[in-house]
């Protein structure tokens, strides 16, 4: 009698981005010509097409693809060598951080290895995740038994949440319990917010006491225009002791339907056996990329190449001003209306309190039908995120403005 | 203090590839001239160019990603749904199988797939394995914790393996005790053997009385030229009910650097729960994907989907026919050899006995040395693999031939 995984029947309904779309599918169902209105600034999905550098190395390495003296078959399993060589010098090294190119690991995109790495870690583990948070972090770890069932506002048993508000600018403080595995989104997402290098560097101190191991999802470095804001928690002294870094090429380059980030795993980052062993987790993550993987499609690893050069650096900082122009358009227009708005700033995620008591859900529901224009319940992303919406710049000018205008009207 | 997972620890030496791979490198650092003549009939990867209808088409498709008219983000979480129409039509409806577009997951590759299934799978299943045997399925089992430690010949505790031997043709009896979840895999890799409509009917029936899931690989199924041999699952009555069916466009499309595949997951297929309901792994399975991916690179999908127009159906012929080609040529010269052979008739595989009572290894050892030839050991698929080794027929026909002549002086 085949059994199932009867922790996924402990997810609360569906995930999120699934779930806002089947709500506005039913609202164009019902609303055809207001259908015809609608803006999404829902999902952080980009809008601009690819910088002209990763179209012309797409379309070299398809080319290659088509004689037998250029073809290439199964890659390197943790990607392209030329690839990760420019990762560690443009990404790392030009800020004084020594990454080999053996500990980064090219995947198709940081939403996966931000669940993989669970595959590496053991059951034990105590688990702190941010709140409001990438809703990602929190379902994997329920899909693997690290939880127990959800209860009050939808949180499980068993996480150890760290509340993201205003009072402490969406910085979480360090716990007081121990816990082990900790995830840490900066510039964050949803909220927007930064971490600075002193608070940074009291996680790497705090993970260095306890033994824990830091996640950090640094998806969206690209955005950050404050020069104080470190890119990478490797800027911190002791980070390579004690922290995996995701990066992504979907919000600089635009791969979010190209599919490509990378992960690195220190060489120097050390997890325990059951019998107390120190080991390194490098070689575990690499037994698992070779056995349930065959690295990423060469066109796009050859696509993510083209970022790091002159023109592709260019073209990528060309997509950013775009977007964070229309955040800075966005982020006027809430606080025009009279709402409480933080991020926007570093990142291109807009954090709004929701007016006089609505909540999140209900305030999706108004932005949907009054204004035809679809955001992200901050509900969606944890407890603490309750009270609040996100709205994304991710969109065209046109739209950004439009948005603008609209939301005069609230 | 973070721990890690101690499963990772009982894994046995490299992955079978890499292995074969570091011993390749290491005899053409110490043999520079005999490296020269190296021919690899080791992985099964594949040599020719893409065919030109995906050639054609992953280059419209990057064109489509320079403009924002045409430009594509995020996709749907299963894959393309014209993608997923083509595959019900042909890989299904064409034999007279039902399966719809929803019940289709586009996934990065056949190999991914047969380890991320068992992500929505429980803890307490009986696992049944052929042997020989592709590694992934073994060393998956292994990470989650479904074995034990690895005893003799690098046997894991808890796993029921099913032999695959010449007195049974390669095609496994069906076992005496309960088992939940079977991998099985036609046009088998590596014995190249096939399984009649008569021996899965065998197994849909064992599957269906005990409640148990079948695991179908079918990354074959193109290669076979017998037109009484199944070539999915789902062409034995009852199999909805009980299978899941991996299929990859890396054996038949050139895929695999470029990376993309499938599984069928019918609605149909139901496991238990602890407390004895049954449910449909269907909804676990969406979720997984949901969650933890954002489905495949666009270009790539548009690749995958011209495989399925009439030029791209001609063009994997005339591949299939070339590699098939091959296999005749390499399985006639090793018979002329006086070596007994199996398989290379209906799978890009050619299984031989080792001569006079050599071990996989030393004939690995021997044909690297004396001819310059790269072959997979046996032993590396599993116990009852040792005493024979692989021939890989994807090659070029000069490379095939001259492999051809080399073992004719053995």
């Amino acid at each position: 009698m085949a059994y199932l995984n009867d922790h996924y029947l402990k997810l609360q309904a569906g995930y999120l981005f699934p779930e806002i779309a089947r709500r506005v599918r039913e609202f164009c169902d019902a609303n055809p010509e207001a259908a015809k209105r609608l803006i999404r600034c829902g999902i952080g999905d980009v809008t601009e097409p690819l910088p002209p550098a990763v179209i012309a190395a797409m379309h070299h390495a398809v080319d290659e693809l088509s004689v037998r003296e250029t073809f290439r078959g199964y890659g390197h399993e943790q990607g392209l060598e030329s690839l990760r060589e420019r990762i560690t010098e443009h990404d790392y090294r030009a800020r004084g951080i020594e990454i080999a190119p053996d500990e980064i690991f090219i995947s198709e995109g940081s939403k996966s290895d931000c669940g993989y790495i669970l595959d590496i870690l053991g059951d034990r583990n105590r688990i702190a995740i941010t709140d409001p948070v990438y809703p990602v972090y929190v379902d994997t770890n329920v899909m693997v038994g690290h939880t127990g069932p959800a209860g009050e506002a939808g949180r499980y048993e068993g996480i150890t949440y760290l509340p993201c508000r205003p009072a402490n600018d969406f910085v979480p403080e360090l716990p007081s319990e121990q816990v082990d595995i900790i995830y840490l989104c900066f510039p964050n997402n949803p909220t927007g917010a930064v971490a600075s290098r002193e608070q940074l560097s009291g996680w790497v101190e705090y993970a260095r006491e306890h033994e824990s191991i830091i996640l950090f999802d640094a998806a969206y470095e690209a955005y950050i225009s404050d020069p104080a804001i470190p890119h990478s928690i490797y800027e911190i002294p002791g980070a390579l002791e004690c922290a995996v870094e995701f990066r992504s090429f979907s919000k600089n380059g635009g791969f979010t339907g190209v599919r490509c980030g990378f992960t690195v795993m220190p060489k120097t980052l050390m997890a325990r056996a059951s019998d107390g062993r120190k080991l390194p987790l490098h070689s575990l993550w690499h037994r698992r990329w070779s056995t349930k993987a065959n690295s990423v499609s060469y066109p796009v690893q050859r696509g993510a190449e083209a970022i790091y050069t002159d023109a592709g650096q260019e073209q990528v900082r060309q997509l950013i001003d775009h977007y964070m122009g229309n955040a800075r358009i966005l982020r006027e227009a809430v606080e025009g209306a009279g709402l409480k708005v933080y991020g926007g700033v570093n990142a291109p995620y807009i954090w709004v309190e929701t007016p006089s008591g609505l909540t999140s859900w209900q305030m999706f529901d108004r932005m949907l039908n009054e204004l035809n224009v679809v955001i992200t319940p901050g509900s969606g992303f944890g407890a603490c995120g309750e009270g609040f919406f996100r709205i994304s710049a991710f969109n065209s000018r046109e739209n950004a403005e439009e948005v603008g205008r609209r939301l005069a009207k609230l």
